[in-house]
């Protein structure tokens, strides 16, 4: 069918991002039963598929997919695989570490945090003593902060985690990296990484997507508690999951089969387009720094301290002197872009923030880039004139 | 835009139903930020509509509506009403029964059951008796048990409790009858009703439905322990809803937007229709007389007890004498025919369901009705043709 998706304001947020005309339509699929046999090899595809998008296909990693946003994905890390009273130690770059370290206290666990200074990362010599003063169940890693734009050097993490810490359990917070930053699951030890369609993956929002490691899922089986939520608990959500891998239906609630559908189209453009996933991360890069660069050009400043720990897929931007959110978040809107204001309390208004994830960063021929980099120039250019 | 769906199979079982295209069209609506002008008036008119639906407008009544599947409607109830070591009341109508009891007790509640016979409801007697023997924080009643295509007299119990147990609350489990069976949220004096909207609201899977009373959310604000899940915590949720019905954004977690597009034509149709809500469910008995009388002059059984216990949304047959569910499942959808086996797992493999709600009930012009008796009479034709 030959579909063309409604005329739109440019979405260049740090997600819901643009989609492509092949994920919205397979979002609007006819009724279709969760349990036929037209379904069941669409949602074995996207369990695949999302180990491959992770370097994460060793055996026993089991792929999570749940009608439910990112945030579920916390739910899950936390009521699955901490006990109450366990030690979690939680590296926090902003509004995000802070939710996560909320949830899992919901939980009944006993976090610590290190918390990086607004912009910045945790330090490895921080990290390190934590890890030495205590014995954690799990670390936690926000991946890329959507509040701040900070890119975390999560594998490097990893690997102090493992050296310093080999049974401590790792998660990666990754609703704003899958597909738009490297994650490599299986070389870098990781046992969970979280994430959401709506990101960097290119689908409507509406499913939590979760990687687990063997050792995750051993780590459930071994629980003396019983698993303290009932909706995303692995012990109910296993079965189904390793069903349809297989290739059979199962029930326990329904997934939300038009959004797999759309979730497919997602994944097979990133897997198995013209691109290497190499190639898609370097597109990211490439988009981040013609966005940065310009913008720097600009006179614009970042809330990420350093080049090298700001994300790829978003950009964190500070007001020029004189300017005000005022000034640029309603006028880009005019000129039909979408951009997000601040989001880190302390800073919420000095800022705004610009997605490149997804067709924007990848599919050049679309000019997204320069849309945004036009319109920015357009607003920054009249706020100046008015003063 | 005009829009055509995919040629599909006719999807007739208990949920996920057929949808409107103007349905499915929404469900691909472009990129739009969840916090953006355009759809935050798209949340609040859903909030709002869905009052209407239940027939649940007094002020102090708050709809939630949050990324999941029917199913976290449960953990909602149970994770904010009820705190550890109270007691809940379960009216089990089966397979649905069983579960709500079990989300119930993985938050704490102390958890006492009846059990209807399968096929029949719990006795006004029996619930009066337990309502005498105990002081329950809550009762639960599963309106229609997809797994049996029973219908509960919701409003009569909600009366009897009022009667004898005015302070405990009433949630209803209403995942297979919002829209499709009558429900009156203020008259019935309601606390919650749980739907999702792939059943009778004629949308696709991906969203939990909530109304709660001012009692529930009273309830809520003066619990001692703390809501023991994250996600699904109405605290967390509670300013967000209410910031969209009042036209502000708010965010705790992503919304499905494009899902939220697409409740709002489902829930438009029903509710800003040329039918009245009566009329939708004057439609919803006559499609349900035509397919039990017609399955019945065919010599199919019914696992209801009772038309009056049946529901009007869904169909629980029984395979005649001599017919099993190879002859019927597989054969129906080769003629383009999608309906459910059994669910009830001591009558499983004695029973299939189908399904007649939203548009296949209503639109009647579709003629999914005929075909369906049609589907039928010609596969066990076949079969008994065979022996």
């Amino acid at each position: 069918m030959s579909f063309q998706q409604a005329p739109h304001k440019l979405l260049v947020i740090p997600g819901p991002i643009e989609f492509d005309n092949s994920v919205l339509l397979a979002n609007a699929t006819p009724g279709t039963s969760h349990v036929s046999p037209a379904f069941i090899p669409v949602f074995g595809d996207c369990l695949r598929l999302l180990k491959k998008v992770l370097y994460g296909e060793k055996p026993g990693n089991q792929s999570f997919l749940i009608a439910g946003s990112g945030t579920l994905g916390w739910d899950a890390t936390a009521a699955n695989l901490v006990e109450p009273g366990e030690d979690v130690l939680v590296l926090n770059h902003g509004y995000f570490g802070d939710s996560f370290a909320d949830c899992l206290e919901t939980y009944g666990a006993k976090v610590t945090q290190l918390k990086a200074p607004i912009g910045g990362v945790v330090s490895e010599s921080d990290l390190v003593q934590a890890l030495k003063s205590k014995k954690f169940k799990l670390v936690t890693i926000t991946h890329v902060d959507t509040s701040t734009g900070v890119l975390a050097p999560a594998g490097r993490y990893a690997e102090l985690v493992k050296q310093n810490s080999p049974d401590t359990l790792i998660a990666l917070d990754a609703v704003c990296s899958v597909a738009s930053e490297e994650i490599r699951f299986d070389d870098w030890g990781l046992d969970v990484v979280i994430s959401a369609t709506q990101k960097g993956l290119g689908v409507p929002p509406g499913l939590s997507v979760v990687l687990a490691s063997e050792r995750a899922i051993k780590t459930l089986e071994a629980r003396k508690a019983p698993v303290g939520s009932y909706y995303i608990s692995w012990k109910r959500w296993l079965p189904i999951m390793r069903a349809y891998e297989e290739g059979r239906p199962a029930y326990f609630a329904t997934p939300p089969v038009q959004l797999i559908y759309s979730f497919r189209e997602g994944l097979k453009a990133i897997v198995e387009g013209n691109q290497s996933l190499e190639d898609r991360f370097a597109a990211h890069k490439a988009a981040s720094n013609k966005i940065k660069d310009g913008l720097a050009a600009l006179g614009v400043g970042f809330v990420p301290l350093g080049r090298e720990i700001s994300a790829n897929g978003m950009t964190a931007a500070k007001y020029p002197e004189g300017v005000s959110a005022a000034d640029v978040l309603p006028k880009l809107a005019e000129l039909d872009i979408v951009v997000a204001g601040g989001l880190h309390k302390e800073i919420a208004t000095t800022y705004f923030r610009i997605g490149h994830m997804g067709v924007t960063a990848v599919n050049t021929e679309r000019g997204d880039l320069d849309k945004v980099l036009d319109g920015v120039k357009t607003v920054l250019d009249a706020a100046r004139a008015k003063k």
